[in-house]
This record gives structure tokens, sequence and C-alpha cells, in this order.
């Protein structure tokens, strides 16, 4: 079989010249790891790990910019030109909002070796809920540790005279593939250790009402590792581990939460009053009541830009 | 950057649990050699090393049956059944035909692990040709040594209202993916080691006619590592090779000199004259004209057959 030494010393010659290269097996970042498909200029998985520590910070988004990933060579790289204009979005795989800890980590979050074509609407709410839900599980929740594994993933989706194909987009000069779903792999961890939850996710890269749920996107990690071809997290006894929507729900925000919470950062981030005002009525527009955080935050902003502007 | 020790420090918190595992870089057999994608349960490449060694001997192809790969878990291999009457062949990616020396190592070329869907005119005719030819490098072109890297590639070529998508067949129950297209890479070099000669071409996975020439197919070694994403033999030194075609034309057999080809192989395991008679009329059905070499072989084998028949 393949130990035989002789293979080995077979093989030495067949690779004369070297293994064909692929690239390295992993790639680290700051607060981050991947595999790289160079062939396909996208992510394979990407790997986090969440704890309060890595979820506090000013780290802001605004200072990032999506860009080629300077560890990768040029020819393998996508670039912000195949985006432009395809209709697609650059979606995060490992999300930069699980970067406030440190800019750094944040601008590595941007670079195109974490991003991959993502539908807008998809980008924005439901997949976007589904990451604040892993920062809840650290922060409201009370697991001590997060684990996340994302990535793309390419499904057949059309049947044609009893044939099954697959059919996806590229987008730019470089081709970029456009997957058909996204996978989300979630491992929660006590501080105790005790308790280790599991759940796998595909979700389609599509528009998704606020109305769905999680769980019917959840999917048995056999699955996954079979549609991915990939062992996760090989070195974890997976029998000691429980389903995390069994035992946390899995509830994602609704729509009305949802929007609170934006219109709650907009609030945070207002530097004067018509500004503050501005956000603040679109509560009517989207018909949504504040609730006694959002008018304590609005009340603490407004007095608080009133002693500002009285100084000046 | 990625070489700094604390990014590995962080890593190895992100990979607590291990790095996402994708199988072995490499797998050995007796005289091959390849990488496979477990979610596509198809090889990647699939490398060999030609020399007169290898191509002289007696195993025999009808001694090997096409098998899932014992050394791939079960969950991530292609089945026979994946292959009936979907309409494709199972196509080798290292030819049976390279391994005469030892029918270990051609069995092992019957493994689904070096097997991809393939259009069955495709597979026994073009592409055989193209096999037969690398064999020719070693066996009357006089190059001691021949690296080949084969394997599949999934190319966009469709185009609806200005976007680009790529669409393929999936086929069975482990809907392993039918390529687009399929490469192969010739290295070439002469015994005192000064000649180094690369081609590499991209064929369609489609029926392809007798007079079109290997020519036409080759593509630069950059753009089919762009489109691969591999970077092929990285430790040569390729400003020192020459072009494969310029100095050897990479003639392909004709249809007339292919199908006498195949004429002469089945004269030459006759078994008995009414056999021998039957192939030597395809002759006429063909409307082949034999060569010298074909006439001496019939008559060899007549006067064999005529000469064991008298001892019975
Ligand atoms: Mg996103
Ligand atoms: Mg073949």
């Amino acid at each position: 079989s393949l130990t035989d030494p002789s293979y080995k010393l077979r093989g030495d010659q067949i690779l004369k010249y070297g293994v064909p290269d692929r690239g390295p097996d992993v790639r680290y970042y700051r607060n981050h790891a991947l595999t790289y498909d160079q062939s396909r200029k996208s992510p394979i998985w990407v790997a986090e790990h969440l704890n309060k520590e890595v979820l506090t910070g000013s780290a802001n988004r605004k200072h990032s910019k999506f860009k080629p990933d300077v560890n990768i060579p040029e020819m393998y790289n996508a670039a912000n030109s195949d985006f432009y204009k395809s209709g697609w979005s650059r979606g995060h795989m490992a999300p930069a909002g699980d970067n406030k800890f440190d800019q750094v980590a944040m601008d590595e979050s941007f670079y195109l070796s974490n991003i991959v074509p993502q539908d807008l609407n998809n980008n924005g709410q439901f997949w976007n809920k589904l990451e604040m839900y892993t920062r809840d599980l650290v922060q409201t929740k009370g697991y001590s540790d997060v684990w996340v594994v994302t990535g793309p993933i390419v499904r057949s989706t059309i049947e044609e005279n009893g044939k099954k194909f697959v059919k996806y987009e590229v987008i730019g000069k470089n081709e970029v593939p456009v997957p058909t779903h996204l996978y989300k792999i979630i491992l929660a961890e006590t501080g105790d250790k005790q308790t280790k939850l599991i759940g796998a996710f595909v979700v389609p890269n599509q528009p998704i009402q606020h109305d769905h749920t999680l769980r019917q996107y959840q999917v048995t990690l056999e699955d996954l590792q079979i549609w991915t071809g990939i062992n996760f997290f090989p070195k974890l006894d997976k029998s000691t581990t429980k389903n995390l929507c069994d035992v946390d729900q899995c509830k994602l925000l609704s729509r009305e939460q949802f929007e609170l919470y934006f219109i709650g950062r907009k609030l945070d981030s207002a530097r004067n009053i018509s500004r503050l005002e501005k956000v603040w009525s679109e509560l009517d527009e989207k018909n949504l009541k504040p609730d006694q955080f959002l008018i304590e935050l609005y009340n603490r902003k407004k007095s608080e830009i009133d002693l500002k502007e009285k100084e000046e």
C-alpha cells in the first residue's frame, strides 16, 4: 500500500522536479487562519476562535480596505475589479466584526483571500445575523470559547431530463466563482470545558427573508464533511459534543431587533443633532418601537452633543 | 506578515482542535502519484515518469478492475455505480498502458482515484493518441525520460446576457463532476539532460475528430498554471526548457495509422484462424491499406496458428 517504502522511492523519481505546488496548507493571519484555492481564487475554509478578549475593542472597519492578499502571488489573487458592477458583494468569511480588539486583524479580514462573491441581501441581513449570533454565544450566552469555520460550497442545483448539473456564475477578469451556498460550523465550549456544542449550517447564497430560522439551514456535520471533503476539528472527539440547536435553540434576531440594533449603532456614532434626529426618525419610517436601551442612548447622545456644541 | 511567530501562536489557539483535514498532500502508488480532491471525488493532478523500463513488459489490463481506492475513506470515494449508464466512460488520468512492466502498477491505475468521467469517443480516440504520443517520445523518439502530469479542469463555457457561467454535469450518487476539459503537461528530457522540452495541452472533454492536431490544443504553461492554480515542476528552471511542439512538431497518429495499430494488436492476440481472418477483413471494411509491418505480422501469426493446430 501507500506506505510501502518502494512507493516513496519511485515517487521521488516521478516528482524529481518537485511536487505540483498548490500553495501552503494553512495561511495564518493575526486573528484568523485559512486554506486558499489558487485556481478558484477563493478561500476553502476560514477558521476563527472567538472569546471576550478579541470581541472587545475599538477597531473600526472604516479604516480597512478590501485588497488582494499581499501574501499570495499576484497571478493567484482576485482583484477588487472582479467585484465592481458584478452585482455581487464582497462577502467576508471571517467577519470584520470579530476583530474589534485589533485594527491590523480587522484590516487583514479585508484581504480578498477571506472574501467570496456573496448576495448583497444575504450578506447584510441573514448572514449578518448569523455572525452576530456567533458573537452572542460569547458575549451574552456564557460560552467562553467559540470556534467557527466558514467557507463557500458549490452544490448541484439544476436537473435537466434526469441529469444533474452544477451551474454558477464567475465574475471579473479572474473568473472568481460565485458559490451556490456558504457553510458555517460553530463549536461553542463552556469555561469548564464540560459542554461542547456543535452546529453546522449551509445557507444558499441568495436573499433570505427575516422570518427564516437558522435551524432550517442546519445540516449534519457528516453531510457537510462529505460535501466539502473536509474532516473538521479532527482532534475533537465528536462523540462528546451535543447539538447546538437543541441546547441553545439557535435563535437569530428578529427583523425588529436587527433594525433597532443598527439604529442604535448609528445613534452612537452621530456627531451632531441633525444627524441624531435623522436617525431617530428612521424609527417611524420603519414603524419600529424603540426599547428602553435605545431611548436612554438617544437622550445620552443628545445631552453630550448639546454640551459639546455649547463649549465650541 | 504570515511568518510573524505571534501569528502561529494565535493560529494554534484558532486550530486547537486540529487543522481542517483535506487528506494527504500527495498519494504515492507503485508507478504514479496524485493529489485527490475529497469533495469532488476526483484527482486534482496525477504525475508519472516514463522510461523504457516501465513501458516494457506484459502486464495486461484484462486482469485489472476499476474499483474505489482502498487508501481513501469510503465517504470520500467515488463508486463504479456512479458511472454505470451515466453516458460517460471511466477515463484514466495515468493511462493503464504506461504500466506494462508491472501488473500491480497497472491494477492501481484502475483505482477510481485516478479516474474522471470522460467522453467515450475522446477517451478512445484523440486522448488515446495523445497517450500513445507520450510513450512514443520514449520508445521511438529517443527521449530517455518523460514526465507527464494529467488532470481535470472546469472552465467557464456559457455566456448569458453578458454574464459568464460554469456548468457541468455531476453523475451518480456521489455527484462526481464531469470536467469540461482535461489537461496534460509533457516534459521530455534527453539522456544527456541537455535538452528539456515542455508542452501543456488542454483538451475539451468532448468527441474530437481525427484531423484535429495536438498543437491546436496547446496552451502556455503560465495560463495552465493560472487555470489550475498549480505551479508545476517547481524545482525545474523553466527558462532552460524549449517548446515541445517546436522541436518535435507534436504530431499524433493519423486515423489510418491509429486504426492499423489496433488491427495489429488484435491480429497479435488472435488465437485461431477464424479470429485472424475476421480481424484481417476489418481492413477492407475500414478501407485501410495494410503496411509492410502488418502483412508480416499476419503471415507470422497464420503460420504459428497453423503449426499449433497441426500439433493438437
Ligand atoms: Mg459579510
Ligand atoms: Mg483513457
